[in-house]
């Protein structure tokens, strides 16, 4: 039998997703929590990796066992074998067609930033520019990012993904207070570190370094070299997966 | 003469902004920070004090001086010798007139809260309520506390206070995300606890516990008894002070 695991976790004291050795990582911490409840050797899928410091409101996975489960109770003492910034949200069975990775259609992720003065608060989950931004020439720059195009500019070097095209479904940034704000983004896929690339990209913009419809240029370049700074993962969040 | 200090904290690991003997609290670090780089012992008049874990996005002091200042240089001097979860935002000179506490014509507060499985990221800034709650009828309830009424229901037992009269002029309930929410609540003067228990009373008429109208003859019977719970500190934020 499938079974699909939604879970929420803070990312800020993990390598990332992914298990490493010798590293604390969110899988490691799931596999080792469900694998004691149900007594056996558990391996748990995600729909993709999250870097480290990366964190989700929603990430889902996906792992096989062939005895009976009590949903419920699995869920209830995983959670209390698991640290309170990884929780379960759900557990339910599914099709064994369903892959946590493959089947998954789009992923929206969040980027908070705000800009100006240090406010401690702001500094729990979102990145801080200190410089003054064009939020309109950003969400200007956005309108170029939408659609399908090979997203090599917006790609990490260090990566084996061969096909780099990409279908952004939907690109805004939204004021959610003064000097507040968050880029939300909504892709069939994401490329190693593109959601922090754009994020650089459009500070650029942001910043008038370069103008909104240069973006055009640098994404037919498919040259990583021309696209803006990684931004840190620290404002960044798996929001959702679609299937 | 006088300077005006425009403030932001963040309130976790703090006993509240009032100075209390053996405990480490925002105004005992900003007075020491400040005094040491004036070379003279300051006293920090805030617009008002915090609760223990209240949280600032901007809080609005005053402090008296009499020699030359650069005030660029208190303002960096004084942030280096501060933790980062308390931060300097502005210094400005004004006039010996303006009192940070007595001059405030308005404060503005905001509570987080989110509904239902425990979400990692939401646990950074909000409080979580795991119950239903109809959100509409919070809002509805909301009408009943706008204006200016004896809040004496609202209000902590343990306090000194006498006029317990204050004018609400902005109350409402705002949709931030899926089952994420913030009360913001604007008002002429607050009373103690006063946002707490109004939040804990809303939960009430969320819950169905009491219908939205109830919220007027509770605020009618002047009875602490009536309200709803004080609600916990953490998703709370001292937002904005008008003068």
């Amino acid at each position: 039998m499938r079974y699909k695991l939604e879970i929420s976790y803070d990312g800020s004291n993990y390598y990332g997703f992914q298990i490493q050795k010798g590293v604390d990582t969110i899988q490691e911490r799931l596999e080792h929590a469900v694998s004691i409840v149900l007594n056996k050797n558990i391996d748990i899928i995600a729909s993709g990796r999250t870097d480290a410091g990366v964190s989700a409101i929603k990430q889902v996975c996906h792992f096989d066992y062939d005895g009976d489960i009590n949903l419920n109770r699995l869920k209830g003492y995983a959670n209390n074998l698991l640290p309170r910034d990884i929780r379960i949200i759900s557990i339910s069975s599914i099709s064994s067609d369903f892959n946590a990775r493959f089947s998954a259609k789009q992923k929206t992720y969040e980027y908070f930033f705000y800009v100006g003065e240090e406010i401690p608060v702001y500094e729990r989950f979102a990145t801080r520019l200190g410089c003054f931004l064009d939020i309109d020439k950003m969400r200007e720059g956005c309108k170029y990012i939408n659609g399908i195009h090979d997203f090599s500019c917006f790609c990490a070097s260090n990566t084996n993904v061969i096909d780099k095209v990409r279908e952004i479904k939907d690109i805004d940034i939204k004021v959610l207070d003064d000097n507040l704000y968050k880029l939300i983004i909504t892709g069939n896929g994401f490329l190693y570190n593109m959601v922090r690339i754009i994020m650089g990209t459009l500070v650029s913009v942001g910043m008038g370094k370069i103008r909104p419809n240069q973006i055009s240029d640098i994404i037919e370049s498919k040259d990583r070299s021309n696209s803006g700074k990684t931004m840190p993962s620290k404002g960044l969040y798996l929001k959702n997966v679609k299937y």
